[in-house]
């Protein structure tokens, strides 16, 4: 129940080194292991796939990925790897 | 009448823990519980659902979404469950 | 004529609870009673319908709409309810 | 001549109370007497017309024009009405 | 030799008076005498003609244009009149 | 794993002098070396290559790409030459 | 080795007075000689020529290039003359 007053930067801060999607404007979207995020929503993955328009379009081993083009980060619960 | 005179911002805080309905640019919204929002409008969805054109197109157990492309944010009143 | 010398987001505030229409980009129009404003131009709406292209699209007990894509906001005149 | 030098915030504030003609990204257009700007540039127009491509679509008897949409705003000489 | 050491913005300062080229998003051009301009590139022409895909469009005795939609401002020299 | 906790800005700043794809809104990807990166995410590449819609489409000795464009920045490997 | 190591708004200032070829967005490209730049990446280019699409379509005395719309700033060889 605490978990779920705790500020959106701040669960983000708790997500670190969980798998993650990114989703990004244009249909994009990168999965992978969030290594660190930022104040601005930049965000480090290690281990990371490219989904163009839903298909796997490229990989990465460490990407920064800028936070001004995000819509939304998913944390994916500790039980499921990607 | 005391509600009608709180600040955007903070009538979004008083909203934590209700249902809510997210809509972005490019004809996306998201359903869940907002468990915590910050300044920036960046939203934090338990249980989130993501209807894309209007229709069910992604299920999230928690997401972060990015305030800047938020166009509303709707409050559920507390007896409708989504 | 002490009215006409108000600055814009005054002028929004001496707005509280009348009626308004906010426009938005991408032809989308919310009309309600503006229960709350800020710096932003981010307003708060109830007993609000939406207008997508013209047309009647939604309703809303309460809605935050967030200021950055607001293009205006007309005050109604208080006698007219919309 | 000293008209000349002024800055283009305050040549703004200079023209509250005169006929200007607001154009926005769009194609949209906003005629009316300018009853106040702030920095932002958000105007307030009284007794406004909106024209869309080009022809009369609204009328306001008050309106907030947002400044971050405006492309110029064109101040009228005083001796036309609009 | 010393101009060329001049910032951007002071450049622009010191051709007030001057008629320049004001370049815009969406291929619209205003050319006119730059009656002054601040550090966000508002800018005040007067005597000016609104260039749309290349043809006039439009003149204007004093417009404000807004910074943040324009792509260049181009000096013309003292001796040429637009 | 001291790595993994470094911020996004501190990550780019060591990886100057490294091999980086920098992809960029419109489809555009720029590969070189990162001889430098702010802030901002302002990079230098050295010896960098354009690649349009995949195709190589120019060639640059030194460029600085300004950050507010840039989707993300890839990090090569040490041991693989671009 | 101690010019890898300059920040990129620092190696913009060193290439004042440098042949520079700017990057706007819509494929619009501005060759000329960089008079100055600042912390914007506000430009100003000499003798300048514009390329849309790829094509010379406009030659410039002098212009100021508002840096918000740039992509990428490259600096060309001292020896090569564009």
């Amino acid at each position: 129940m605490s978990e779920k007053t705790r500020k959106p930067l701040n669960t983000l801060q708790r997500a670190i080194n969980k798998p993650v999607i990114v989703s990004l404007k244009g249909d994009l979207e990168y999965r992978g292991k969030m290594s660190n995020v930022d104040a601005y929503m930049n965000v480090i993955l290690t281990d990371a796939e490219e989904y163009a328009a839903g298909s796997l379009s490229a990989n990465f081993g460490k990407v920064v990925i800028r936070g001004n083009n995000i819509i939304f980060i998913k944390i994916q619960p500790d039980i499921r790897v990607i």
